[in-house]
């Protein structure tokens, strides 16, 4: 492995905002699915590391429903309690029964309240009961602004809504080979001046000890006015690339991570939004070219993009001299 | 048609996120009322592949109205025979009559409960409906608290409210000529440091197949101040344009689109809004040039902007050699 | 007046999105007050013309909760009439009386029912009364969803709260003179990076005609990292200016006015807020410098920044040899 | 101290908008905890001094939420007041009592017609109530249209969440020295493309004058890509630093202030958050380096930081000729 110890020009050397000891970091940077850095907080209480309007956002909708139901159900628990302590009698129009009947009672003349639905069937009588009622209104009225406050933020949080094909694919170009992956935009959004960066975390040892480095890929091409059919990046590796002369076993023994970062304005929100996505070693196929993934559409006059065909690639010899490995 | 084999500089082509082989494309690229670009997704399932809430964004006002007064009206129903099935013993307060009658009566109950009106003439009874009504005054603050996130989202989203003359001119300009456009923006909102750019698609031959190329348009001036008037922007057609030594029919044949985008900053919501736009071979008029849109008003000592005449041209001869074709 | 008809570098002029005949410009180009652009837009219809959520955004604060009461009592008179019509005998429990009593009742029913309040004293019977107050709760919601999504808009509508002097000043700078005017932020938002543009219109003759030109103003200063003090704008008028050997009747004549665009960072909001002003010739002061306007206080351990004082200037001979003329 | 009275590069020096009289100006000039500037304004009312918008954007939760209740109490106590005047009798079903028990009767119908929860078992009856609960019932949903508004700006407000530590550090950095001072993000938000600037004020003697001059200090690394986990901004103490050849007791002298701008893209939101920080001299430790804050978690397969060692730092020998003070 005499290939890591080769000295790689600077110039293309970038910050990552991640370590260098690469003891100090295991497994990939960039989760894949989330897109989120693999780090783990510790050191000041769990209030303080969270913030729960950032928990609420990033939350998968069905789980933020429930979540509300939950509460819902768990603040009607409460105050039903609290008015059976001070009594069914201070609430005019209950059906008297069992205990389970009265507490069910006081349970839906609650959530009444809360919802600030208020039949009147059931109605307080008494200072305790009017009191609690009074508060309980106001805690749900404010409960409903909050939820109101939180949707408005989930609805309005941008996002890029971006496939990335699975693999990325050592493919021919012009003369030599290049590293490719592609991406599509998955939704009905509208994305304009899409940029994409690629970094390229790989260990290399430095003086007897493995460290993690970090370089920049020059790409093709790294901007584009719209983004309204897929995108190929293409990373040529030349002399000037940091993979060049690597086969696939010395990508899989320098733990390469290809650290991807879109960044594209979204013309209905008038927002910028982001998406990372990473690629490692065995997530790179050696000798292979995308297929076509939009064609024309004569009758409907327009452009039709199959996003089932993302990862649709073909086997192709390199005819390079890179000895292919996979 | 020797003249679409003539090699042009590829400095000023450009990468628009459209593909090359004008086999997959057809028709225009963007379409001219919405912006939008003419691509259709396939391949995966449709609650994938809509964002919802963009949906709920762009959808014209009446229609998103009409939505929710249908949805209110649907939820009412499927409510109302809930409560029919639970039976209608379990509501007070009914004034019991025909089949038809008594449904009425529990569907304007089961309205009263989901906008959390709750009169109280009818009120539920009995665990089955109390629990049921609980759980609907829940979803309606929910809806509606999902509904005012909407109209926040609507009512927040920036647009630029630009209009764009119908006709592109090719009019004298300097020595030569020019290609020209107007926008104004026609709402009360204010725009300020607005920026053009023009990309120009057209089909070449190249190695005997028709490929779509897109090349940058340089303009006179590609950025203002201040978008409180109209806008003529400029493209002079000279040895460095694309469209250099085009006639009419060479611009019908190159199937000759310019895609406008338009950014601005909007300082009323201090956010950014684009707008695209584009004009095609037979939007084009040849020997023409705009008659001014605005003039002063001494009495009210402000300028007047008259956006019925922003497609106002008059035809005028080219004195250039170039051999106009209309 | 022969200096009007000089040659000025074509270097600093701007385009500022206003037109060049002086004969379709009246008064100033921008309102003082509000900032916004002296524009009358005419020629379609007024609906088309106006962005109402533009408009609702930019009312001021009592107004707009005027206009709320307002649009309020009309609703519940429409929907007051519209229960009338269907019969009183319709709601339940109305205290019936004279006409005048009867309306009343249906008019507050009405309210009861469009702010979801519904006590249930009144409430309807049969199907028209329920149906038309199923939908006024509806649209009472729906209403106040909006509501919402205007306070929402309002509140979150970034300003920059800028204080400019009502005067610009001709004062002694280095071995010459400068025009200056200086700002402040008067509320509690803390605005950073800011940069300040300042364009001069002027009217020149050309060919016998007289046109509108507009020149970039060079400051000495233009970015700053935080607008916590007051920030004194300086223009040297050097063989550079476009004011160079100007007098204040050169700048009468030339109808001249300094365009003023504020853009800073807002940290609390996290946006980007713009701010316009200007200054016409008898809005100019000759031979006067500004006083300070904050000093330390050593007690409290801050700068104290007085607002009253934003205007404050002395008298000052110039020893330039301009020719003041005020 | 005549080190003070040497010659520093004018090229270095920025524009941070605070003054140069060193008389003007008292304490530190940031804030350290709120990170705001040490700027008191007079001269204008209060009402227009403050935008209370921002007041409640900033106000801290537990504050916020008590203000909310402390109104919701007021008004009912208010309204409470209108309708004891108007007339217990025009309230149909009050449980007539005691003074006090009347109030508190007509207290909580006030309160249930502002949360519009309205049980119906107290009624107004007659104009004069009926108008007042008409008034009322508008008035609380626009209440909570405002709260909701608030709570919709106060979660959306983006903020950075960055720990700095407690005290910055002169350590070894190559053959020569540096200031060092490390932040780390505390919360689950995630932060791209992180940028710094530093500013270092300080007092030095002019003319005989003392002035206050800004500024920028070189940084090693002043952008990342992602600050995910712990960040070290290293400025080297070279010829080019205004720090150069000083020791601590000057650095008092000088009353140096390190300005600390952060500015970074939250991909939860979308947005630019800044942060602002600051150093002053007593908070500097000579001879001392930090101590690393995250480690590899080989079991999670994740990063691990440890946001307890913030401010960890062993003390150190400096080689270099600096004469130390502390």
């Amino acid at each position: 492995m005499a290939i890591f110890k080769r000295k790689i020009s600077i110039q293309s050397e970038v910050a990552t905002g991640f370590g260098v000891n690469s003891e100090d970091s295991s497994g990939r940077f960039y989760d894949r699915k989330s897109g989120s850095a693999n780090v783990i907080k510790r050191g000041i209480g769990v209030l303080n590391r969270y913030s729960w309007y950032h928990t609420m956002l990033a939350m998968p909708r069905t789980k933020f429903l429930w979540l509300l139901l939950i509460a819902y159900i768990i603040v009607n628990l409460i105050f039903a309690g609290i008015y059976y302590m001070i009594g069914i009698d201070h609430l005019a129009g209950v059906n008297q029964g069992s205990d389970i009947k009265n507490f069910s009672e006081v349970f839906f003349f609650s959530a009444q309240t809360f919802t600030t639905v208020g039949y009147g069937r059931i109605s307080p009588v008494g200072f305790a009961a009017s009191a609690v009622s009074t508060f309980e209104a106001f805690l749900g009225l404010l409960s409903f602004a909050i939820a109101t406050g939180l949707f408005c933020g989930r609805f309005s949080r941008p996002r890029a809504f971006l496939s990335f094909s699975h693999n990325a694919l050592i493919a021919p170009y012009k003369e030599g080979i290049a590293l490719m992956f592609r991406m599509a935009p998955y939704k009905n959004n509208l994305l304009s001046e899409a940029e994409v960066k690629v970094n390229l975390a790989m260990q290399l040892e430095e003086n007897g000890k493995m460290v993690n480095r970090f370089f920049n890929l020059d790409l093709e091409i790294s901007k584009i006015n719209a983004l309204a059919l897929s995108w190929t990046i293409v990373h040529p590796i030349n002399e000037k690339s940091p993979l060049y002369n690597f086969n696939y076993t010395d990508m899989v023994n320098a733990k390469i991570e290809a650290l991807v970062f879109v960044k594209a304005f979204d013309e209905v929100f008038s927002n910028t939004v982001v998406q990372r996505f990473s690629y490692i070693a065995p997530e790179v196929v050696w000798g292979a070219k995308f297929r076509m993934m939009y064609h024309a559409d004569e009758k409907k006059k327009a452009t039709v993009l199959d996003l089932n065909k993302l990862n649709d690639y073909e086997k192709i010899e390199l005819l390079s001299p890179v000895i292919t490995a996979q």
